[in-house]
């Protein structure tokens, strides 16, 4: 199917619905620009999602994640399995955009037609993760792609954020690049499923590997603990036991009635964070109002502390016509 | 004047008022931990607020930013003015704190009463600083510090943030760290008042000097032209001309009423993130009538999308009791 240029939002969802590339491109566009048509198509994809496996990739910069990610899309895609990569990049002004770019490794996929590679900048995010990001993958979920990873760097926020969209989240570590036993006590087993060592070629691995597994010994009783698994992302060595760990844990998600409750968290987490949105928006709409600017002079002044002008703030918002907040 | 170890709030900010410097340390970290009694402490700092200058730094990691910090601390203690450093430094899960941890170069002022140096980690933020860098800063300048120097890392959303909340800010770039002319293309100019490339002794830095001045030459008409200085933070080469332009800026900010514009801005800025935080409070209160958890279960399931999840959660909020957000 072509699309015209200027496709409306049913027909652009129909089309991706049925498998069209450039459709789910342009819908993800549409969902990044916070375009108009966001809940209309949002409306229209609700019903085609909840399928993916979701599986979320972090771990700090250097230790692999885009050979690791690549080696994992090749294994996916041997068993039969379509699959869509989002690849959070953080953005900067000195930038402008993503900052790593395109992803060289990830070129061994480009002539296939089910796999799916996108980058999301974080730039003028709510939290770590871009804000497109759970509607980007609403999109390819519905799109009919059986899994689904989302790539991040672990620095700040967005590995807290990755852990609460995957249904199985993976932490990757390289030897050589930190304590081994610090990163477990200090809460990485909290947001990892399974600890990946990457690099395992390479001196120090064994070593990585025995801190972690130690380290967890050490941990109290979860409900999941976590599993280390040794990965060489290059050569591809680990690999079919990585993925079996996947399935082990994805397997356990189900029995346990786990899957439908991270996705239930999922969704909360989602509406909040639009109602936040619809709710900043509002706020922008009564400084319309000279409200704000009024009371921002006061602090600035030093008349008035910003609790109490957030205060009068919000007792406006109350108070002002029942209209919907601007979506 | 010694504290007690549960001195009231009220004492706390008397002390701080007065210098005590454990007092002003105590008060930034009931900020950070958004103490009940925050509300009543901004209240009384309110009045004191408003005199300290505040200088962004920022850059990629690498550029040498705690060394210029710290260069810059040691100028102004030349000149008799009382400094406070807020470094911003990204925490992380894997650290459960500020990553880059104690700054080794900051050693050179600890034994100096009128330099407060403190760590701030952007965990838990809504955006790229510390939800407490505002607050904190407000304690700094009420408590009569004349400079206050805001450091941090050059990614993602920070860097904005920072430039936002500075009268005068500096972004650090150093030779072989990247194109300065793309750089500058990319939107260095939106937030840089003043381009400093420091390891100016090192090969290149010429190269990147003038890389930035021709892009600047380039750049349209500004109100303020950011100027590019050189300095080699180790040695202090060039800091009496770095800190020449920063009084030329300051002077500009005042000649053209723009300091008294960027300061309502933030103002503007800090009420809106404090309501904002009510509101966000306010949706998790309605979560305990189960209204999130039963939306949440529809978009799960697909029989409802997010946006039309969010509408309904917002009405909710706009009939509910008329009692104030939770603060």
């Amino acid at each position: 199917m072509r699309m015209s240029a200027r496709a409306d939002p049913a027909e652009l969802t129909a089309a991706a619905l049925a498998g069209d590339r450039r459709a789910v491109a342009r819908l993800i566009s549409l969902v990044e620009d916070s375009s108009a048509a966001l809940r209309e198509v949002s409306a229209l994809l609700a019903p085609h999602t909840g399928r993916a496996r979701v599986i979320g990739l972090t771990g700090a910069p250097g230790v692999g994640k885009s050979t690791s990610t690549s080696a994992l899309v090749r294994a996916y895609r041997a068993r039969g399995q379509r699959v869509g990569v989002l690849a959070i990049d953080p953005s900067s002004p000195f930038t402008g955009g993503a900052l790593l770019g395109d992803r060289v490794r990830m070129v061994e996929h480009t002539g296939d037609p089910d796999v799916f590679v996108r980058s999301l900048a974080t730039r003028g995010n709510l939290g770590g993760l871009s804000w497109a990001t759970p509607q980007a993958l609403r999109v390819l979920d519905a799109a009919g792609f059986d899994v689904v990873l989302v790539e991040t760097v672990g620095v700040g926020q967005a590995e807290v954020d990755v852990a609460a969209l995957a249904d199985t989240t993976l932490v990757l570590l390289a030897p050589g690049m930190g304590d081994g036993i610090q990163a477990a006590k200090a809460g990485i087993m909290e947001i990892a499923d399974i600890l990946v060592v990457n690099k395992a070629d390479r001196p120090g691995a064994d070593h990585t590997y025995r801190d972690l597994v130690g380290a967890l010994r050490l941990a109290g009783p979860a409900r999941w603990r976590p599993e280390v698994m040794r990965l060489d992302a290059v050569s591809g060595q680990g690999l079919p036991e990585l993925l079996a760990a996947i399935d082990r844990h994805q397997s356990w998600l189900e029995s346990e009635g786990a899957l439908r409750a991270g996705r239930l968290r999922r969704a909360s987490e989602e509406i909040s964070q639009i109602a936040l949105a619809g709710l900043r928006a509002r706020l922008g709409d009564l400084d319309d109002g000279h409200r704000l600017a009024e009371l921002a002079a006061r602090v600035a002044d030093g008349s008035l502390d910003p609790y109490s002008a957030a205060d009068t703030l919000l007792s406006q918002l109350r108070t002002a016509s029942p209209a919907g907040p601007t979506p």
